[in-house]
């Protein structure tokens, strides 16, 4: 087809791609995995357990192309910009890869004139961060995305989204779990009792968001050396973001002399309170604390913000952490799984005449949850099927692939899922150790006695118990012993 | 939280972005498209057909990224290499958008050193080809790949692809279709039988790709003006491209005095023979047709190469064509809707020793179905429903928000999929109203009454019938009606 030398040509600059990838600097660089078959199988699990849950609440679900105009991400992450991916300008308009799903689903409603809706997106997004993989931190990452758009009362639909949360960390099982919820609107309330300037609220707030990594003494150095904040200010912010609690600290800081001058800290805390309300009436709020010091990164929320951490670090992941050198402190809290919150004012900047469309949802960060899964996948005893198939049709003897070709195609026709070997005479011991390591649970045995008797002897591979089953009843004997 | 000139500009800027979008012209240059809730019910339906038929042949599924290092796709795709999306040098490698799931396949092989799998990939993949969307061509479209890689006994495999795209094709009832087989080793044999130089055999195989869309006279006049081909050879090569048969024709062109002296259009014919015998035995040659003027595109295939049309137009979108101002025969074939054949030569491409791993697989054109199934689907007077949602947790009478979020968070946790509508006093006509609009089968109304008795009112939307049922037998009374 080609000639020699061009393929040997070929062969060598390919050589190269391969050891390029292979070596741990270019996959870090990239940043970037494949799944194999016995992780796609754990992420398709994780899924079927989300996208039930979603569907349980009634969400419809959308899809939007992997990149979009780079002015519809434009102005939307606030300092993170700078980590959106852009693609070559080959002519026509200049285009990103999404950063998130919230960002397209707002140019989505806004395009469409939507302002009612329910809706689960899970997708791929990308960021040119720093990869962390072994903590399950890549440039190219799963999103599952759950928002409800509409004007509605006060409260219910957040109090869903946690709700959501609560079961779907609950189903997978994946260890004691806090979710904390704050309010912007009680943040800029904060800020503005403490004295901080108007136009250092966002600054301010994105250095209170590192609280989860840094220390207080080290986020205060930041808000005072860098970003010019009084040490007085400072400290009177230190002492609020140290507060948590239940609807009961919403309750108190209403009466608290300072921050009840914010009429907008106000309003949000009287949210809070009508939200952990609700929330009581789901039997969540064992889960659930108030904690001041949440500010999460993004330019966009308005309202109620919530994430979620896992508390307790299985085993496995504790390990890990101390190989890599991190102290037991931080072992503690593995990081967060999942986040969200009310953002009224997104799709509005995306609608020529700025109608509203108020929006909360949350994100499920799945990758983090496969980290896990994979780690206790690898701790587990049992074997991970990466197939489902029920039956092998094999034979005892040789040049029977014509029999077996014609009673695959019996069983595939009857929804009977099925293999073959791809060989004309294989030997029985090597089609018998496929399915052992397969996992397949049954063999379809063909012998020329057998072809004569219009039988076929079925094989149990767990048990090696044998029976002799007629053509006619072969289908509903492996459904019987297979869909249990 | 943003001063209000900063938001006015923001929505300025936004509106134009929009307004871009909504353009015709725009949307047409990205070439993509957002898939609203009833496009992602059928893509789902669409999906699981797809999926199952995989699953029963006893693949295994792997995801790759969606960008892979650009000279892993550099010299794959021949002509067609300049509709590769790059990314922007943003630092670090340069990376490109995945052009089709083959070559992230042999890469993915070679890079572990697989040489047995037999896998599935669904995924988007990306070409700066010119759409055509009303015919379901996009920038961004879903491929779904099925490959068999590994050292087998000849023909066993490719015949099992064949199988499969029978299924599928069946399965999702879009009207009759045939799938042509021919095998490169037979087109380059012919090339050289008819005289063509062997530096010509590629571009004189795109320009017979061409047959679909071209009449002889035009591929002919491309051979001979632009490709610079006696026109002898050419019209001994329009002899054997008008060719079409089963069995009988490889027969017959193994005894043909000009095509027995090529010793690899014997070894393709032979393998032809071969494959026309398993198929027999899978009860498929009804739809095979063996096809000297198949061709393909694609550089990398060795061997059979096979394609999927569909041979009847839905009366829809031969209306569609017939506005587009397409001609009645054109209509006849509406297109490829699968493909694919055997590349025995990629794997070793990216093998730092260039060892080969045989492969032979199909891709599902994926998107072509999805419009045919829409066309359907809005043709038909069946509601596409984009939710499961069982019931709705409805009250009779106001202030009892309380008592409904207490209840549908027992159905959520008892595994029933149930909406509420987020409003303190919603009125009842409006819940059944929404009700119907969704396709929701069953209402549970609350009422002063029915808290007091204990009971609550199941309501069946279609019949209006009302039943009181006590809280207890509740949740298997809803499973009981619609989980049948």
């Amino acid at each position: 087809m080609e000639d020699k030398a061009q393929i040997q040509e070929a062969i060598k600059s390919q050589g190269e791609v391969v050891r390029k990838l292979k070596s741990e600097k270019a996959s870090k660089e990239q940043g970037t995995r494949d799944y194999n078959p016995k992780q796609m199988a754990i992420r398709e699990k994780v899924f079927n357990t989300i996208i039930r849950c979603f569907k349980r609440h009634g969400a419809e679900t959308i899809d939007t192309p992997v990149f979009e105009l780079k002015e519809t991400l434009t102005g939307k992450y606030g300092e993170d910009s700078k980590l959106i991916y852009d693609l070559k300008d080959q002519g026509g308009e200049l285009l990103s890869l999404r950063y998130d799903l919230t960002v397209p689903f707002a140019r989505y409603l806004a395009m469409n004139k939507i302002t009612n809706i329910k809706r689960y997106h899970i997708a791929k997004v990308y960021r040119r961060d720093n990869p962390a993989m072994t903590r399950g931190r890549y440039r190219e990452f799963y999103q599952c995305d759950f928002d409800i758009a509409g004007q509605y009362d006060a409260m219910i639909p957040d109090a869903e989204c946690l709700k959501i949360v609560h079961e779907i960390l609950n189903e997978l099982d994946l260890g004691d779990f806090r979710i904390k919820v704050n309010d912007r609107r009680i943040l800029d309330g904060m800020f503005a009792v403490c004295g901080v300037p108007d136009d250092k609220f966002r600054t301010i707030c994105s250095t209170v968001d590192k609280l989860d990594k840094m220390s207080w003494e080290d986020v205060k150095k930041e808000m005072v050396n860098e970003k010019g904040l009084s040490e007085e200010a400072a400290d009177q912010i230190g002492e609020y973001v140290s507060m948590q609690g239940g609807m009961d600290l919403a309750e108190r800081l209403l009466q608290d002399h300072k921050m009840s001058q914010s009429k907008q800290a106000c309003a949000g805390l009287s949210d809070i309170k009508l939200l952990f309300k609700y929330l009581q009436l789901f039997h969540v709020t064992d889960k659930v604390v108030f904690d001041l010091s949440l500010a999460r990164g993004l330019d966009y929320y308005t309202g109620v913000i919530y994430e979620a951490v896992l508390t307790q670090a299985s085993a496995v992941s504790a390990a890990n952490e101390a190989q890599n050198g991190a102290n037991a402190e931080e072992s503690v809290s593995v990081g967060s799984v999942a986040g969200g919150g009310r953002y009224d004012g997104l799709v509005g900047m995306f609608d020529p005449k700025g109608r509203r469309v108020p929006c909360v949802g949350v994100s499920i960060g799945i990758e983090r949850i496969f980290s896990i899964m994979e780690q206790k996948a690898e701790a587990s005893p049992e074997k991970v099927r990466t197939t489902e198939v029920q039956i092998m049709v094999a034979s005892a003897q040789k040049n029977l692939l014509e029999e077996r070709l014609q009673l695959i195609s019996e069983l595939w026709n009857a929804g009977i899922k099925a293999e073959v070997m791809y060989k004309k005479n294989p030997k029985l011991l090597s089609q018998l150790q496929y399915c052992e390591e397969a996992g397949i649970p049954l063999v379809a045995i063909l012998g020329e006695q057998e072809l004569k008797d219009g039988v076929v002897k079925l094989r149990v591979v767990a048990t090696r118990e044998e029976v002799d089953i007629s053509r006619a009843d072969l289908i509903s004997e492996i459904k019987r012993r297979t869909e249990a």
